[in-house]
């Protein structure tokens, strides 16, 4: 049993918490036994699983899947996953790779910076048939806190991660980019019919879409309605009933 | 200036941090000159302002309502907010009368449990023209974390709390009660038109709604389409895609 926060795998484990550690590596970490499963599911190489010794539920599946779980104290545990009551095993997988974006129906975050936020978009995407992408100023969709947020939606749908602040990027992909701002004449739910497959943009929480993007003339402005009088949405609300209005008229 | 922690102003102030104490005085807390001016443009009663000297806008604010600001030490508003990096003013406001619903399209928050799920439903009620009402097993929807996450939704709608866990108070009320389910074969956007107001039900984030509540024949179950496959969305993604569909359908 590993019982020292200093051991080279380990501290090879902790580095993970940094972005430029993941993009480096190309490893993320997950935490518990959903996300492990989920990974396991999607036939993603999972290079580590530490867990404690009463972690059952870690043993029965790492048995099962044929891989080595490493037993570590509830310190290294804790030291690995940066908080004080960690759900255990945590597993390190290799990162999928995402550089290509599909033709398909397409979430694209520009620069999103919440965790929260970004792992709920990935949830809904995947639910909902949606790749997603992301621009390099958001934050990074492998990171354990968006993961741990999307509840498995990382392992069901395909992420593009780094993609150039243009609209250029998205129409040359094939897809049609639509954006979503509150400012738009057009209603959200007339634009989204069509037989191309659309990029839906969700802007960052605080300062919304950028001018040049709005304007950009590849780019379709489409608003929500909001009877109530204000012009606040979450943003992960926002892009599930765009979503969702997609969805519902997809060819 | 009040530079005590101790001062019975600052002690009964920090003491409606707890959802007992609210209920009991019909007060809350809510941090930041945003929230304040949102709650005086809804005219709603404001009993006390804490403000640091350097907090200008608080000052312009409550000059510009004739409300007297009480200064206080950066050490005190820290102890008010229970939070290291306060946004100031903290303001005690009156809590709305929230007892009766009205025959009008009603959110019902079903044993929600996070804060920030249910601060981001009050929002998106907010501004899609929805009541909110939530039962005893929810969070308190005026704790200041709801308040916060709702991002002045609670003063642009109206909101009822303490609901008896029975679908029959909403039928009452004149409201036709329709349930969020995974497990439904009628479809939301099938099911949310006719001239009746609506209650939308969303249950608990990691129980669902239970039983007795999808099988009461007052009740409506439906689900929303993931054609991703997965039988996961977030519960104020899966309230906001719900609301939406209903607005679109509203007479």
């Amino acid at each position: 049993m590993i019982t020292s926060t200093h051991n080279p795998r380990i501290a090879a484990a902790r580095k993970l918490r940094r972005t430029q550690e993941r993009r480096a590596t190309g490893l993320t970490t997950v935490e518990g036994p959903f996300l492990l499963e989920e990974a396991l599911a999607a036939g993603i190489v999972i290079s580590e699983v530490f867990a404690t010794e009463d972690d059952g539920a870690a043993a029965a599946l790492c048995s099962d899947a044929g891989l080595q779980v490493t037993l570590v104290s509830e310190r290294v545990l804790e030291s690995l996953a940066g908080s004080v009551t960690p759900r255990g095993p945590i597993s390190v997988i290799a990162i999928p790779d995402g550089n290509e974006l599909e033709a398909k129906d397409t979430l694209v975050l520009w620069d999103i910076g919440d965790p929260g936020n970004a792992g709920t978009m990935v949830r809904t995407a995947a639910a909902l048939g949606f790749q997603v992408a992301a621009t390099h100023g958001s934050v990074d969709l492998w990171s354990p806190k968006v993961v741990r947020a999307a509840v498995g939606g990382h392992f069901r749908t395909k992420l593009i991660t780094g993609l150039r602040a243009e609209p250029g990027e998205l129409a040359v992909a094939g897809l049609q980019p639509v954006i979503g701002t509150a400012l738009a004449t057009r209603k959200a739910e007339e634009a989204l019919g069509g037989n191309e497959p659309v990029a839906l943009i969700i802007g960052n929480e605080a300062h919304g879409v950028p001018d040049e993007l709005v304007n950009d003339p590849v780019v379709q402005p489409v608003s929500l309605a909001m009877p109530g009088g204000t012009e606040s949405l979450n943003a992960g609300v926002a892009a599930g009933i765009l979503m969702y209005l997609r969805m519902l008229q997809r060819p």
